[in-house]
């Protein structure tokens, strides 16, 4: 039985009321976006739809922010590297930052909350061999050591809230006064924003649902001196700190601060970087906290009878879904803007909120919804995309933004959404409060574990990057795949080696020394014999990369013994390398007819002599395959994200765990199509991938089978 | 004025008498390698011409050996890994090892001389927890640590001649008995061989010269259980070990033998290892040892009025004829297989003998001389790709070896080699006593400095390697390039930072954290500021590969500001690169209409702000310049060996040391031919370095030019 109403948002405007209407009935819409800025139509107030109403909690009050300069937000910086080649040496600390995003922090006490750092040494400089010029903006060495680099560490104030800076120059827009961002971490701005809330939901009674924009810290975003992005960490935590915050932090921990532990020698801690203990000690202390503030204004939109929403994205550092703290907090929901299916899964998997709900593209903004566009065309990817992760973890609702009488010039959109909407409640009609058909359980291994689930190989938010898509495919094929996928860490194993009797298959995903391969983990006993004795015992370990990579004790690759493969760096070119012929004829190979997109791959890999290689090219592996006792072990030098990739992890999956005897169970023959199965529902559904129509042979849960024809994209429904 | 004999030297054989002094007419030989193993003819003991005998040091002599089993050869060798997966684990020393080639040696005592290695903690299993089982041949471990993985490093007895069982399989000689290898070094082994070469000597009266072949300790070579290479290092040192020789080291460098300092995790210390203290101890022992007990030999051959002569290769070991120990020595020559100009300079640098000989190939062997082969072909190469480097330095003589016979079947060989001859003498008489013109003091920096001059990135003498040519072809376009090449290392410059100074440019060539760029001696301060230094000065720096890489305080490149380039290894995706602009009109390009082959390339190399990108590929740059104070940084991906990249490694150079306006001197605008000048003896030449005639505007030294046409392979001579 299909509804024909419910589980959508839309966004409305003052000078769209009456089309407004239509479309709720038409797409079934039961939530409305209102107008930022604007007063809400009333004629829209009684439609018996939720009205949202979008929140910032950080800015949009250059009043406040000016009269309380000392509690603006603050990020670190380090400046860039500069050799000393007298016995003085000058660092203009604003070189190559944009001047209206950031000011200098001079107010707080510099010799404590800046540092000079001799970068040849590793050293730091002592606070009596530098002074800060204010007029000039310079730091001044004296005394140098001759031909040594040096940095430093800074504290500025975020005078230009990042995101509202990118929207102002990206739009082109004029006399705009730049969004001052404080801090609602510290006492007086504190005080002022529950006021604040408190005033809102004062004066905004037709208002269901309060979606905060987000909490209170941004993401790493900087600019340059020509106002492009410079630098940009999605998951970054620069710019969370301030003396204030850190000096709480310091008596958390019982131990001083550095600049340092977020500096990071300029890496910042970004998610490729094997994280310090320091820098975990702040997250946990970030994340406490800002629950704890979060929860204070979840409560006061409570109070009033309302919903709580977070978008996540923009001010979201601190508030890790994933983590414990997060369910503490009490939001009723989450909802986050949807790019691929591992960027749907960054909030769909979240628990604790009663839903979440998906912002889907194309936006409605002029940069699609102009004449001669195909908005249609953009939607349709960006829902087939999202679709193969949401029959793995529902969302609760689908929305849309921008502008909507731009969607209303485009009838075959207006009529393409219909569609979605009609599919998506259908969907969540049939898979509501299940668990789907998981053919093996799957564990992503690294530094980060549950904190970064899907996050992995992300550095802005769904953007590529030539150094990772070949390492994120597999992410990708994870999100929308008939497995049980967790992220553990190495301190995971640690703390409980036993967790591994829980898997089937180990993937480690990465370069050498990256957070995401693990480095030096693999060379604590406790981790490489733990997870050496689940493949011995018939676990499976998949490995993608430079995966289990740490130069130590005469080899690179620590689990070469597994995945029957070392990576030649000059130390062993003397040895002879007789293993070269090719087994494309491998079961994992089965649908591929022998060739894989290995993307980047990886250079310089050979395999040992007991090991299967399934390709290399020009003598060097790009995929292998070995046992090791019972368990199995599966090299792949990097994997793309594409339908028939996602074959290939599939039956490395099933491969891997000695189960190729499962193969024919909720499955499709044709990779384009895929089959899913919600038992305690009785439902499955077999779903097609591609823009084109699909033959395929659909296999059940009992192995048997029938032949089926699929239109473009569609979507079927069957009962067990 | 030209001569028509002398400088060369052919093989002579009983069955070709007359044809041997036909051809010492025809070619002008005024030298011959006597028969092995057969009684010299008479009728070639009077023509005045000096008779090389081949003398063995170590072995045709299994009597000896037989009867003195304790004084054999060994070697080390570690086992492969093993992973404990029960409370014992055996491990077979024997696995993968060519059974007749090796004797496990249990003589001495196991205890102090093995070593069992928990290699996943890097710890000695001690002494009570291992056995060696005799009859099995298995070390027993127990108890063990459960997924932990175990080597063991033992000592073998070399039963077969790795040489001489190369040459029994590759010819596939039958009913040969293996050569046994016996130990001069060791005191009755010493006695013997005193004695015997003793009676050698008088009982060849006619012969002038002992060409030894060579003196005490083979390079590393093994063979598998299929009789196939397994591991080879032509500079290696794991085969001149044995008890007696490792307690004099004990006693000399005052601290306890371990081992691990030859096993090295079995990367045995191959050339790519950074070299530790104690095995650059070890070898500096092996040198004092190995040179005092040659010189015995020598002053013998001496005392009979003869000379001796060393031929470099097989049991060369020890010798280090680019060290201090080699001229004690007081050998009258070196002769040296001529693979390519870099193995040419291997012996042609020496200095501290008299003269030094090459022998050029082919070899007079069936696989080249049979009916329908091409000898002339292979003559040529090997003559004009020596001849680069013998115009820079030369070599005092050549010559050739195998049946002479085989060589008179083809006329047109014995005719082109008539030309060699003669082209050879001239050359000789052209260039004697002089250093040519150089237009740039040019250091190979790396952790080997001198020791491994030329013999950078040879793993075996003269073989490819994938992973090595694109940096092997910096050495070989060196090696005839119109530079004074130096080859340091760190130590020479943390002796003595100024050494510097007598330098222009500095090349430091490899993949990182090996041997050949350097790894952690770059986060020395000493050596790095004193490169900074030495280029902030106006010296130059040419990278390749992996230049100067290590992981610290921020950085991979540590030298990123000298060559302007960053490797990506995840950790600097946050930062944005704009920065992709191509200058393929740059000086170093000139000749190469920018196209330029880099062989294996680099991946993930990119470009900082200031600098100027010459040629990248999909954003992953392959050449970039950087001008860093008063000098000049070149970074190359890797530069295989060819006459254009030749160019545009002479080209690096010039632009490097600012020194584009000397290109116009003793030059050739075209890259296939190149021009020496020989200042002191008023003479210059061009040649032509390809197989076809060339067309080029030849630059004298005061800038003056003129036409030529160049035949194929054509050298010309001028006055000055
Ligand atoms: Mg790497
Ligand atoms: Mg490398
Ligand atoms: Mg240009």
């Amino acid at each position: 039985m299909e509804q024909n109403k419910g589980r959508v948002t839309i966004p409305t405007d003052l000078d769209v009321v009456p089309q407004t209407l239509e479309i709720m009935g038409e797409w079934g819409a039961d939530a409305l976006r209102d107008c930022d800025g604007t007063e809400f139509p009333q004629e829209l107030k009684n439609t018996g739809a939720k009205v949202y109403a979008t929140y910032c909690t950080t800015r949009k009050d250059n009043e406040w922010a000016k009269a309380n300069p000392d509690e603006v937000q603050q990020m670190y910086i380090m400046s860039s590297f500069h050799t000393a080649t007298e016995d003085s040496l000058k660092i203009h600390l604003m070189d190559h930052l944009y001047p209206a995003m950031l000011k200098v922090n001079d107010r707080d006490d510099i010799r404590k909350w800046w540092e000079v750092t001799d970068r040849t040494t590793g050293e730091v400089v002592p606070v009596g061999e530098w002074t800060y010029e204010k007029e000039s903006g310079d730091v001044v060495i004296h005394p140098t050591k001759r031909f040594h680099e040096y940095t430093v560490s800074f504290l500025a104030y975020i005078m230009w809230d990042p995101v509202n800076m990118y929207n102002a120059v990206v739009n082109d827009w004029k006399d705009v006064e730049p969004q001052i961002t404080f801090d609602v971490r510290q006492p007086k701005t504190k005080a002022h924003c529950m006021e604040k809330l408190r005033q809102f939901l004062d004066t905004h009674e037709y208002v269901d649902v309060i979606r905060f924009t987000t909490f209170f810290h941004q993401f790493t975003l900087i600019f340059d001196e020509l106002a492009r992005e410079k630098y940009v960490d999605w998951f970054g935590y620069s710019a969370s700190v301030s003396p204030y915050i850190l000096q709480q932090f310091e008596q958390e921990v019982g131990y001083p601060f550095r600049p340092e532990y977020i500096i990071d020698q300029g890496y910042m801690n970004n998610t490729y970087r094997i994280p310090s203990k320091e820098f975990k000690d702040f997250q946990d202390f970030q994340r406490r906290e800002v629950a704890k503030l979060a929860k204070e204004m979840v409560d006061i939109v409570h109070e009033y009878g309302k919903e709580a929403m977070m978008f996540m994205g923009d001010h979201w550092i601190g508030m890790e879904p994933f983590m414990d703290e997060f369910a503490s907090i009490g939001l009723d929901a989450v909802v986050g803007s949807v790019g691929n299916g591992a960027t749907l899964r960054l909030f769909s998997d979240i628990k604790g909120v009663k839903y979440t709900e998906g912002r889907f593209l194309p936006y409605f903004f002029p940069d699609t919804f102009y004449e001669g566009g195909d908005p249609v065309k953009e939607a349709k990817e960006n829902w087939v995309t999202a679709r193969r992760a949401i029959l793995r973890s529902p969302i609760q609702r689908i929305g849309y933004g921008g502008y909507l009488k731009l969607a209303l010039q485009f009838p075959d959109f207006v009529e393409y959404i219909k569609d979605v909407c009609r599919e998506f409640r259908t969907l969540y009609d049939n898979i509501q409060g299940t668990t789907p058909y998981c053919v093996k359980r799957v564990a992503v291994l690294n530094c980060w574990g549950k904190m970064r689930s899907w996050g992995n190989h992300m550095v802005h938010h769904a953007i590529y990057y030539k150094q990772n898509y070949s390492y994120f495919g597999i992410i990708e094929a994870l999100s929308g795949a008939p497995f049980d996928v967790s992220f553990i860490s190495f301190d995971d194993i640690r703390n409980n080696p036993d967790l591994l009797k829980d898997i089937d298959v180990i993937i480690n995903v990465g370069d050498a020394d990256t957070a995401q391969s693990g480095g030096e983990n693999w060379i604590d006993e406790t981790v490489i014999t733990a997870v050496k004795e689940f493949v011995y015992n018939g676990g499976g370990f998949i490995g993608v990369g430079e995966p289990a990579a740490h130069q130590w004790q005469g080899k690179f690759f620590q689990l070469d013994d597994i995945l029957g493969v070392e990576e030649e760096r000059g130390f062993n070119l003397n040895t002879d390398k007789y293993n070269w012929e090719e087994h494309r004829d491998h079961f994992i190979l089965e649908d591929s007819e022998g060739e894989v997109d290995f993307g980047e791959g990886k250079k310089n890999i050979f395999a040992l002599p007991e090991t299967e290689i399934l390709i290399q090219n020009h003598q060097e592996v790009q995929m292998a395959v070995k046992t090791f006792g019972k368990g199995r072990g599966v090299y792949i030098s990097g994997l793309p994200y594409s339908f028939k990739n996602s074959r290939v992890l599939y039956r490395a999956v099933l491969w891997s765990s000695s189960a190729e005897d499962q193969l024919h169970c909720w499955y499709s023959c044709n990779y384009n199509v895929e089959v899913h199965a919600y038992v305690k529902n009785g439902k499955y559904c077999v779903v097609n991938n591609t823009y084109e129509p699909q033959d395929t042979i659909v296999y059940k849960g009992d192995g048997s089978s029938f032949e089926l024809h699929m239109d473009a994209n569609e979507i079927k429904w069957y009962q067990i």
